[in-house]
């Protein structure tokens, strides 16, 4: 299987090697840095990117079928968009723990049962940020805390609404896409995921 | 169907107005913005974004039921990475020209066919990137055009294998799992395409 492993000894025909490094820009959330690079065939180029500390979405699933959306204005695309809920590690956080946390802020909901399913990569060109995938279910709904300067709708759709949506262009988040890659093929059976049950339903609080 | 429309009218409560836009970072790739942007309530935040031109994904079709793809070092995520061929508009360059442009430089391939299936959008926090969907058959190989300092390895692929690869976490491209979603959809019947003929098969060089 070493043609699609995503180590690098297989490939030194495609590697590039960090010469240097400088930060480009500190701003209040985006670090960004441009690294000098050398080529496979010996030449040097450089790379900008955008540092991140990574992120978790997290699919719900309600007990009726439905799973839980957001609808949320992103001011650099000036839309408002369908997203599931995700958000941004704390330092030092554990994945589930951000899981848990940006499930209940952003919609109240808490779930009793987690499952990772995978990881996704939004920008490899130019960012190192990378979204955990995580499926909740045993959801119950609590008061939710916004964050302050946070708005966002949160509601139920069907599978197929969401489809549907994906096909007319309404649906256009890569993550909630790729997510929905999962929830289709989990709900066919052709992908499973092992279920875990996280005891206290108001650990994820 | 206004509850899932993209555009601004019908969500005063969710919506974000910009303010003033200050410039943070002008590098070779990365140019970056912060706006001030007043929130639903009338208090007042900063956004910080990249300003990207916009991309172009192919999903190039072989007659044998394979589909092209390529496997790219990427620097900012430190993988290689299995993707679908993509790249950056130039300057007033047309969507289509660009797919056929990308698909020839990268992987040699000629289409005869080509049809837009939609558009994603990578990273709705902090960069203003589409990726416009187009799929192309009738291929034929010729040599490629890599851009100077650009190494990739092109391949072709089963769908069983996309798949595959992407439940075992070896595939996590964004953009490239939410292109698997619609050659998922589109395999099943589920959803169609309207293939347009491009009449010269050498138009796309």
């Amino acid at each position: 299987m070493k043609h699609m492993s995503s180590l690098t000894p297989g490939y030194p025909h495609l590697m590039e090697e960090g010469v240097s490094s400088e930060e480009l820009f500190q701003g209040r959330f985006l670090h960004a840095f441009r690294d000098t690079v050398k080529l496979p065939d010996g030449s040097t180029s450089t790379r900008e990117y955008v540092v991140h500390p990574g992120a978790v979405m997290v699919v719900p699933l309600l007990d009726d079928g439905r799973v839980v959306v957001e609808r949320q204005y992103r001011y650099p695309v000036r839309r408002v968009m369908i997203e599931f809920p995700a958000g941004k590690l704390d330092p030092g956080e554990e994945v589930l723990a951000c899981a848990q946390r940006e499930l209940f802020e952003e919609t109240g909901y808490v779930a009793t049962e987690w499952v990772r399913a995978g990881v996704l990569h939004p920008v490899i060109s130019y960012s190192t940020e990378f979204i955990d995938i995580w499926f909740a279910r045993g959801l119950t709904q609590h008061e939710r805390k916004l964050d302050a300067g946070e708005f966002l709708d949160v509601f139920a759709a069907t599978f197929e609404e969401l489809m549907t949506w994906s096909r007319e262009g309404h649906l256009t988040d890569a993550k909630t896409l790729t997510a929905l890659l999962w929830l289709q093929n989990i709900r066919s059976g052709a992908w499973s995921l092992d279920w875990q049950v996280t005891g206290d339903p108001e650990a994820g609080r």
